[in-house]
């Protein structure tokens, strides 16, 4: 039964390239093999439960715009948002969603009331998933909007924070293996540090690790299969996150001993923040061994901060599920769309048309990025590039078999003298062109 | 014997803060005591040979603006050169200098022609260091500058520039030893990526690893006792440098288990570049045990490029001496001014001037910092704001004797339901402008 | 009769630097003479009053961490909030403050009902300034937050916004000549765009256009004799912003014929947010004669977006007023604090001691400032180094008393072949570092 | 007769979509109809001299990587180069060509032996333009290479400079005349300041104004029909450019009195620096009046300088023809690539492979464009929005027959309270995506 709130719409179809209805797919075809695998599964979208059904439309200059039936902290609107929420991922067709207790439960006055108020949603959501076959992608807990956190969360000064936030992840956790969630993750929305002046930068980092072993160990214990994921962010909230990127995340792993435990999940509005471009990222999370999921929203090039928006340049995404296929494509992971309608999109249909937009994007960049490493176009050519390392003696060198004054000897006895070799980036290019 | 080059100036002498002439020390007093130790001791000044002596003042959009009698590549100017910097650098009293193979020799036309030039300039600057006493804080080697390095040195597609490039480290190793150098530095000039469409990022960073592991057998195989250091810096010349920030060397160093073996050398502006602010690059490096020696440059704040000016603003560089001392001061490093003359400071005594600028500033910030440690000014309020993790409970939580539902427990049982505390952070922006 | 809010705390009295109470000023002495003139006339310093007082301490990832008695939208919260804002005035010595509307007075359900609460505060904000001898240094109308706003004000598609902006600014420069302000400023908070898609862009600036010609007439009308001032921002709540920066501002002005009428309100942190350091927005308002008044707060140098910090680097400020002297010095203008705490500084005291802090800083700079020109330490360089255009041939080309075909007659004639100057930029840092 | 220098390669043709031969276009088809209008008439491709022909291969941390048997400094490899050039022009199909006078002639040792060079290569470039068909987009004067230049042309504190600068702009604006160029641009490399404590911005802006007054006034002289152009750059080489952006440049005509007389060029990468997306540029040069042509390269979004890359992301160029279509299309204007080669591109072909990915992505940006134009898909959607201003009370309004006091009187009388309309972001990014 309709909650009727996005008016009489029926499921969103495939209606091919050429339709011109704002509400129906023009490429995104779930059923249809590319690279040997169903689209859907390929691509395992999901819908963020916080930017869809909680985000009011407000900005640091203005307040709320939008007006939503629901927009009240009681157990009643909750459940009202939830029916909303299965209803839009079965209208959109959307096989996952992911959320944070704070986006599906009344705000209680303690912790345990938060306990007892996200209990009663979960079971709520169990009854929905079993209705609907819409999946979690992955559950987390917001541990940055209530002025609790100002400080941080792991990372907070004061040890009852940490208490408070280790207790709130362990019921999320339980939610999320409730659930069937194929993943957990951490966001560490506010740690970080706003002045190096009030802050044991090195103390925090222990704090946060301590934080992570206690979740890792946890999962184990009650048995929980998915995979823990950390989501990078270089800034905003704090001056200066803790997870900045790929890179540092992946420092702070060894250093905890986690980096066989954890993966990354990538928002390309992050990579762009930290002064990367998503590719970067993707490709880093391959190199290091952690990839896990994206976040696939867009951050505008001009803005210096988070804007989450649709996804809508094919080029790009195409390079950035390029990396994803190359690493094998999602295990556990997916296409979570964080992103937000922009503030002046009121009408409750812009929900379905942002989506329908970034999933009709998301399936042409992965139909041109499966085409490109079915040709070989671009892994060809680098292959080619490196040819020479395949050599006995190069492979020697690589294996630690000469000591840098052997390789000091064979230069000189050789005269060794390299020419440079052509990169061809404007070739490659090109060739990109040709898919997307 | 003066070389003439800079004119009829005498050695540059400290005349204190009234003094108007530009070629004295109003700050910098090599003698004074600050914190228990000599000034001279403390900031371990080096000049940068590159910048100094063979910069030609040309930018993206226009060639050479200075005019040095020694700007050819032949030993004979090579040679004017080194009197000229040892001059330079006993007029400006440095107790260090630093230098890039490509800096002092003429290029040759291969390897074994560099190292017969590059050891025929170690004999001469051996010579010149005894007689000024003036050290060298680290020598290394360019591995970009030449077009055989275009598309990476370690990092190459073509196995004999990696071999190249080991057998040149191999040479600026012996030469530095040679001449007593308190570290060895690598930069990756070009070991970084323009487009990922032609680079094997993880292969790269693979070969990466296996060079720098080289570089450290070879220390212990020739007894080099100085320090290894990294430089990190997020990019330029190319897209993206594989070693981005401190976070970044540091993972990369636990993955090719080298972290206890290997320091960073940060740079001011590449701190900038990178969107860091200075001292958080050296808070980070403090905590992870690598810190090692500072470039202290700056980058203008409005310029996306490395513009590696004199530094000037001394609560800024307070700020990052606060964290060098706080890391326990330099050990083997020091601070080397990585800054060029603009290029329309087309004077000779511009050379010093610069430099004079720079050394009263870090002499300023040097001595702000050390009051502040002396007085306890920043970290008095920093353990009052972590006291409460120094209880029995909150350490036990710290060191792992209770897992996430023991923690979720407690904070039911106890309803702990924390309030925030505040941050403070004017009034300790105050407390640093109470010093500066 | 106090209200008790800041606790049991005195005037703020002026101690001189040794002191160490977070509650005196070091360095701002009210009646100091400085460059002939009495502090205060020169600063003009004026608080804000949306950030001290009705910010909640809120940002994109979390929402209110402060607890004002007055956080409700009534006449009585309101009426409350002015007893201590002004006491706020008094005790921290504020000559002046400036306000929106929205700051003041409750939300009414409409137009009219806006103006009588606002009309009702104005008659209790002149009692006030009389009984304190506080001053308004400008009011400004909120045409941002309400929703009805958020797609701009008088660039609004829809004209119905246009006519309710209008109205409000009305009544905001009403209350402005009631209160004897001496500026009227127009920040136009969503007069830009998001996408280009939706927006037609000349429409719009002639919307603008049009709007600021209705200011401007009505200020004659009514006779306020205050200066009408625009606030260059480049984005932010808005991707891009109509008034992004000084230029953009002039090239509205004259498109409009209002470069004779309206000047700029320059801040800071949106200098920096354009691309430019805070003295060039200066020296542009000074070159182009719309210099009036100026925000002087600071934005993170690692931030994308507003942080409207308190001010605290003396160098920079030291430029920024050289170039508020260099022109003149504040006429109507003066110094706002467009500054808001950290969200973790929770404390009523920190109110006062951020405003403290900024107003020392602002005082160390501004007597940096006239002891340089008082100098002529940088004005001296610089009349040495144009002194070729005083010559009679210089003045002529000038002048326009020569075409280009006869200068290039001259070029030949005489073959003029320019050797380039020195522009001493190391030389004259260390000249300002002297005096700060 | 070919020279041989691009070895054995015929004419490039249009091969259509699927062609996979790097050596044709698969676009880009010159005499194809769009919008009513040959392609190559809309399009108006230049290729660029400096970039193409000139340009070395250096960046800041390192030099030369291509190797053409032209590189010196001669006449005859002055003639070598332009025979290469115009080969490259009648192999690529381009229509036009750009340059300075620097990149096409030896430097003289002084302003009469450059204009002497300069005009025997105008009579060479003549008789090819005569063989060809090529013709000249626009010509140029390098005034920033030298280092005369280094501390700016017109606005040099040295008045030798600027009549040595204006000098050598009236021989360009002769050769462009003879050759019959279509533009003559000015692009200020140098006019702008590195550090405010040497520079008079207000006295150098007006030596800039009293410069181009001279250039246009010349222009009348000669009877020059083509466009006078500025092209704005916010950064680089200068810290700050004084023709920053299309806003700042309207200021300074408008100050200057010329605002009909001189337009814009602008160039895509200059904008990305500026904070601007290239479509932000366009749109003001419209709204201005002022629009003229287009450097079509592109800026990597993570790198904070000049890359000047050949340009590759069809939906950013589609926005861009957009505009540029929307405004009237090009009329003395057209496409210039002032993209340059990575430098690792060292293949001859490159310079060929570069400009056909270009020219092909124009294409299919400008095919786009004009389906959506003539579907109105953007423009509809538009008028509907801003439909409530085509009222007569709203026309009223705009014209002016409303005083601000009588606006407020209408919005009590008739309690105007708008509600906000939905912008629909989304759904217009959507439609764009059904064209790209």
């Amino acid at each position: 039964m309709s909650t009727g709130f996005f008016g009489d719409i029926a499921k969103i179809k495939y209606e091919g390239p050429d339709s011109t209805n704002p509400l129906a797919f023009r490429h995104y075809n779930p059923d249809e093999i590319v690279g040997g695998k169903r689209m859907e599964d390929h691509l395992r979208f999901a819908v963020a439960y916080w930017h869809t059904f909680t985000w009011p439309g407000g900005d640091p200059f203005g307040g709320q715009t939008f007006q939503r039936p629901w927009f009240e902290d009681t157990m009643q609107a909750a459940k009202l948002k939830a029916d909303v929420a299965f209803e839009f991922f079965s209208l959109l067709g959307s096989p996952f969603y992911c959320f944070h207790d704070a986006d599906v439960r009344p705000e209680g006055k303690n912790f345990a009331e938060n306990t007892k108020n996200l209990n009663e949603i979960v079971d709520y959501f169990a009854q929905k998933q079993a209705d609907t076959g819409v999946k979690l992608l992955w559950g987390t807990a917001n541990l940055f909007s209530n002025r609790r956190f100002m400080s941080g969360a792991a990372t907070n000064p004061d040890p009852d924070v940490f208490a408070f936030s280790a207790a709130t992840v362990k019921t999320c956790m339980d939610a999320t293996k409730t659930l069937g969630g194929a993943n957990y993750v951490l966001w560490g929305g506010r740690e970080g540090y706003e002045t190096l002046l009030n802050t044991d930068l090195s103390r925090e980092l222990d704090q946060l690790g301590r934080f992570l072993n206690l979740v890792v160990e946890y999962k184990y214990k009650i048995g929980f299969e998915g995979t823990i994921l950390i989501e990078p962010k270089p800034q905003e909230p704090t001056k200066h996150q803790y997870d900045y990127d790929v890179a540092t995340v992946y420092a702070f792993l060894q250093k905890n001993g986690l980096e066989k435990e954890v993966k990354v999940n990538i928002e390309q509005g992050h990579a762009i923040l930290a002064g990367h471009s998503f590719e970067h990222e993707l490709a880093m999370a391959n190199a290091f061994g952690i990839f896990g999921s994206i976040d696939m929203n867009r951050n505008d090039y001009q803005s210096g901060w988070d804007t989450d928006q649709f996804p809508n340049n094919v080029p790009e995404m195409a390079l950035a599920y390029y990396h994803v296929l190359a690493g094998g494509g999602f295990k556990n992971g997916g296409t979570n769309f964080d992103s937000k309608l922009r503030r002046q999109s009121l009408d409750p249909q812009d929900l379905l048309i942002g989506h329908i937009g970034g999933m009709d994007c998301c399936a042409r960049g992965l139909k041109a990025a499966a085409k490109m490493i079915e040709d070989g176009a671009l892994s060809k050519p680098l292959s080619e590039r490196y040819a020479k390392w395949d050599s006995p003696e190069a492979q020697k060198m690589l294996r630690g078999e000469l000591k840098l004054e052997e390789i000091a000897a064979l230069v000189e006895r050789d005269d060794i003298n390299p020419e440079p070799k052509p990169g061809r980036q404007e070739y490659l290019e090109n060739v990109v062109n040709r898919y997307v």
